[in-house]
């Protein structure tokens, strides 16, 4: 599959199915891998990245869980069309600035990604609709065994799997949860909620990933602690504190209905016919209005788009993404302009 | 006729038909007279306002001009029912806020209105949709004959018809030009625009007539001076001034269009689509929003709503008529509901 076959995509983690996909896009859990007697991170020399891949790809070619992947090597790739494979959530922001040699598996319809020569030699991940940690976790774990059958993985007795940052260490596994909260948010608890949130051993980040602000009402929930607990009791932790958060957006979404309706469905509306009109478009912007849209959908309030076009648009709607499909190299006020039509278009139809 | 029939009517003057119709939305042209004999505004006893009244009324009853003319008691009315009648354009704010007996006399589809005890005994008005002050002062001219034939009506040799304020006495015609200048005011050279319409003895008002703020890009453009020349050379003067604004008015629209499309097109859009969408609208936001929407029709971007639905909807949105149709004491919260439920519901049909 061509990058631009991939671009056409749509990507199953995004296609709104999956436990609680009113509130929540998706679950994605990863794991990092190392291999023994092979330097780690910034003390891997050239020769030593080519045999990682080399490696790697031979491991993968003799799995049945890898056996669909499609290898995209990211040494041929220009810095637009990396960035097309981060907009993806296929490869994380580090691997498409390292200058080496790298690349990255992708599976069907995008349910998983392995990177390579990443901050680990093998990031191993898996992206899945709603909320379904689980199934993720089900996905990158037989890929895990699989893959360490025919490697040798750096793993102490004591440590558990070892790793490019201490922080990583022990099961080398996190998992986050896309989750929109837009009810606390407007009820001006959201604050709170996330405190309470770190107590737990849980950590926070926007939709762009780490370092990135929160926009949108898009939060990306993920566990902190990776060392002294099995993978299982991370998974719970997770499954349990969201399922909590869940409960606390629902009854923020109950009191904004109860105490501000009009205000409420103004919000929503305006949102709507913002989008469906717009010339001028900012990412941002676009990201603060289907926040409300989404909303919208969740109370039932907008019969049109659905949460499927919304999760899709906010793929397409990132830099590379309109620069690939418009054939063009474009700055922020083309960008804009594009931005708008293509929302314009979609929402007209309604559907993705 | 009753007032609630007079709610339902469209007014003619507002069904966007005449010239230029795309700028200019309606041509108004008033009389004031006065009857000889009875003293003139402040100094006007009750006995004097039963007297002038029953006059009139008697002298309406006898031309044909005023046949089918619908009288209107103001002093059975309350604040809210006069209030109809100055959202309409029917009567002045000064009439409405009259403690003593007065009325209007409102013609078929409200072409014309006779107001009896305003500032002057009689205000001789009509009203036509777009630039045709001569079609509005042939109206009033043919009523002023008629019912001059039939009164008394207080005329000096040397100053011309006498009236209670002397900025009317002369012709005691004041002709109104309500147009709509969104591309001046974006280019800003509107300022510059005003500062020459007043050097030649030309005024401006906003849309609620004197004393209000400009809003919408509606401006009311109307004759200061009445005294020493003819009505025939006030109409002239206003036409010909008219006719350069409307010029200037064209060249800022073509240039916004070269120079800054996609944000006028953003502009425009935006606005659209939160007028079809809001559930919370101010009065104020309407008319800004529809200003945006009324230069995309303009320039043939939107192909709906129709500038006859604009027009009508700029009546009805405003505070008496809100509330008159919704059978409801509403406050400024309760109206701006039914106001965007209002717009919502006809923006949909598109068509007034």
């Amino acid at each position: 599959m061509t990058l631009d076959q991939l671009v056409k995509q749509n990507a199953a983690w995004l296609n709104a199915s999956g436990s609680y996909s009113d509130i929540i896009v998706s679950s994605r859990v990863r794991l990092a891998r190392n291999l023994r007697d092979i330097p780690f991170a910034t003390l891997t020399k050239a020769s030593d990245e080519d045999r990682i891949v080399d490696t790697v790809l031979d491991a993968a070619r003799a799995t049945e869980s890898l056996a669909k992947a499609e290898y995209y090597d990211l040494s041929s790739m220009d810095e637009l069309e990396r960035q097309l494979l981060v907009e993806r959530h296929l490869i994380s922001p580090t691997l498409a600035m390292r200058a080496g040699r790298g690349g990255v598996m992708v599976g069907p319809e995008e349910t998983y990604s392995v990177m390579i020569n990443e901050e680990d030699h093998l990031r191993i991940q898996a992206l899945v609709a709603g909320f379904e940690p689980h199934a993720a976790w089900k996905t990158v774990d037989a890929m895990d065994t699989e893959l360490a059958s025919h490697l040798d993985i750096a793993f102490d007795e004591e440590f558990g799997f070892l790793t490019a940052c201490p922080t990583n260490t022990g099961t080398g596994l996190r998992a986050s949860i896309l989750i929109h909260l837009p009810g606390l948010v407007l009820v001006q608890t959201i604050e709170q909620v996330l405190r309470g949130i770190s107590q737990v051993g849980l950590t926070v980040r926007g939709f762009y990933g780490e370092g990135t602000d929160v926009v949108g009402g898009l939060f990306q929930i993920s566990n902190q602690v990776t060392l002294g607990i099995s993978e299982q009791e991370i998974l719970d932790t997770i499954e349990r504190v969201v399922r909590q958060i869940i409960d606390y957006e629902y009854d923020a979404r109950n009191t904004l209905v109860r105490d501000a309706k009009a205000q409420i469905e103004d919000k929503i509306g305006r949102a709507y016919g913002i989008l469906s009109n717009a010339h001028v478009l900012s990412g941002q912007e676009f990201m603060n209005l289907t926040s409300a849209v989404r909303l919208g959908i969740g109370l039932g309030l907008l019969p049109s788009p659905d949460l499927k076009l919304l999760n899709d648009l906010m793929v397409r709607i990132q830099p590379s993404h309109i620069q690939r499909v418009s054939e063009a190299v474009l700055d922020s006020e083309g960008r804009d302009f594009h931005r708008a039509q293509l929302v314009r278009e979609r929402f007209a139809n309604g559907s993705a």
